[in-house]
């Protein structure tokens, strides 16, 4: 395998698709959107991404059969006019952030793949980590050009006025290098701690999503997910009060002046 | 040396072979497996496989003759309708951890190869790292699919009910690239602690591949080796009891209070 | 995207222009040369640069709109018989460090990109890390040949007599390279502490780059920007004092003779 | 540059030329004793090597002028038929360690390049790590094959009975590649401490080449060096030794006990 390949199942016949990117990163959230989003859909799989990017592994399923890391590709044919074709893309994995070559390889096979089927429009969707959380976590938006984050203007989402920063891997590189190709998208960021599977925050990206797509997703499972994260949240809240404690200093003894490294 | 070459010796004439790995990893439990084999069977070796992705030196014999680190394949016909011919590749490395890249390509290669020769059936063989050993090591048994491992079910194999985890390198490699191509496969991992030359491992796995063989190999040469892992084993446990005691605090003076880094 | 392209919006009539590179570097020096320069003669950008080498990420602008990182090129048509047409080359980045290969091919690709334009000569722009600095940064000067060095050798500049060292980078290399293609250069390095955006270098290195040009040119937006490095440079030097004070061991007490790590 | 390239400036008259290497490594004893060799021959140069798998830097001469880091090819053609014609290459540089894949492809452009001239022979030379040395430096010796080895029986090197460990980089790729190609050669490794310029170590490997090659070298230029590399051998020696006097832990005061880190 000298390069990406993608085995094609199916062709499915969409039209001009909408190409949203739920990818493992920053919390799991793109990831935890796509799956949310193909489940309730009921999206069908229609060809998978393998690269010789990706790290030389694979993985044991359950019933103890093996595969190797691959992205996978869903198609959803709009019931009416008022709501557009989706080709969905969710996987274990990206390429490995010491080898940029192989991402800008492999997304560029990804828009080669997509744009046989018309895709003009792009969504992507992934965490943006924060040190610290105050309630409800804030959906960032990025896009590929001014047009587009007017068309969006309406969306509670937060558009940053200072320097933006950067956002590393498919999230962004498919709409800058979509972009190059007379694409335009948009970029859904989620405020997240980052280490733990942020479902809070894929349920903020996916409910913006869904205002985008005109779409009622039942976030009933993401909802579960989402409080299962809390309690996690408190309790690892619970063990940094804890280990803050025993790091302060006690009250120095009369014989002896002690510091603590 | 633009890309992995195999020289090839002589042409076997084998009729649907099996494809047996036993590379270095973990333990070097593949690769004494696969010395073993060779050596029993009487296996011929046929080819040579070398590469640019390997690391750049070459290895001192002990004659003082050198040679470019490469893989070898060897050749075993079998006497009768009961056994299958077969083809065994070991070697002296795999390609280095840090060029994913370069494990997908040597492993391409390989499988170009042996597709050569009517090979569509693969048993890899490695070590699975444990952090502790009790009694016999266990071998832990993976599939390329459903129809394999049904018809590995009674073997004396472990599989695993939850979560598998990863398997890295040509073992998993060979399944999840020849699963691609049509390909069936089996992995067997014998479970070592890693940091030694695991000839107890390596039996537990040959015993097993011996079995869906068909095949009554001597494991003489390996319980020898097999010994002298148990005398090593017992000799780095004392060791680190050893290590432990000498960290444990010493009761507190009346004086002074004194922790230990 | 396999290999670095250039997108060219406009092809400049330009005659036997001078290349002037500065790229992000050790202090920033060349960048900041560089955008000055392009803002006070007004040069006109005419091509974007983009690489599968650079960092696999998106930057987003003030406006929260995204690019791929890049390269961006600017042309200057001189007025008159005494002055050179110019093309100056800046950008967000060079490849990272750990990619020579990767370096090698971007810059490749930009020496065939201004060849088209008929480019025999090229001055790189950047900084020089010394530990400390006294005064005002010298600016060290090194060719591509004898003849260049004999005809800039009235500019005030420092030209060091024993064995230099090595310039890291496109500020390097697209002399190294171009030399291998009969091209001529000179690269000019601005002293600089390095872990600061130092202005005061970049005006010292453009300030001998104009009189290479025979250029005046108005360094009041760089002054500004040079008062501002040396106010950070003080905060930064009483810091490194204070720090140091902290770490000067304290007298014996009569009780204990204590060390401080 | 996509390639590693020769330029060749002249196309030498040899026939049948020993191939010798002395690149940068181990204590620079290949360096230093191929510097001597070409020097003392006054052997010519005719090609150079350059490679985007170098450092991407350029080195600044002591005149200013720059260059890209480069492999140098001289020839010499011998007086008589006692003696043999010589390419001989030395340089600046060899690929850095963590590109396996960049080492395989310059040696084998090397190789391709001297095969040109008929080529058959390899003679590579380097330092050989030791953690300390008495006396003389011992020279070891490599070979691709056992004819070569009983050739060279008679000259004063050590020949290892013991598993040898390997040889990294050229000196050892150049036979490993070569001997796939039909060339015989032989690799000469002098016993260095490694981090210093080892001249003692360049004088024995060189003593040994030039019985191999029946010549007379006037070895007073390496002698001098020599000494200089002795004086600092004996510094570096009184100051490991200060060093680990300051290390001994003092006795105990009857106050307090007190560890060392």
């Amino acid at each position: 395998m000298k390069e990406s390949m993608i085995i094609v199942y199916e062709k499915p016949e969409v039209y001009d698709p909408i190409f949203i990117e739920g990818l493992p990163g920053i919390g799991l959230v793109g990831k935890l959107a796509a799956d949310h989003l193909i489940q309730e859909l009921k999206a069908k799989k229609f060809a998978e991404l393998y690269s010789p990017r990706f790290m030389h592994q694979v993985i044991v399923k359950k019933d103890s059969t093996v595969d190797l890391m691959r992205n996978e590709f869903y198609y959803w044919k709009s019931p009416d006019k008022e709501h557009r074709d989706l080709i969905i893309v969710t996987g274990d994995t990206q390429v490995p952030p010491t080898d940029s070559y192989g991402h800008f390889e492999v997304v560029g096979k990804m828009l080669d793949f997509v744009e046989q089927f018309g895709t003009r429009d792009i969504i992507t969707m992934g965490g943006y980590q924060v040190p610290e959380l105050d309630g409800e976590p804030k959906v960032l938006a990025s896009f590929t050009d001014l047009e587009t984050k007017e068309k969006y203007k309406e969306l509670p989402v937060v558009i940053r006025e200072d320097e933006g920063g950067a956002i590393v891997g498919a999230a962004g590189l498919l709409l800058g290098i979509g972009k190059l190709r007379g694409m335009k998208g948009v970029c859904f960021l989620g405020e997240s701690l980052g280490y733990i599977v942020d479902a809070k925050a894929a349920k903020a990206v996916l409910s913006v999503v869904a205002k985008v797509l005109n779409l009622e997703i039942d976030m009933s499972a993401l909802d579960e997910r989402a409080k299962e994260t809390e309690e996690i949240l408190k309790k690892v809240q619970e063990m940094q009060r804890a280990m803050f404690e025993q790091q302060v200093p006690q009250a120095p003894h009369e014989e002896e002046d002690r510091g603590y490294l």
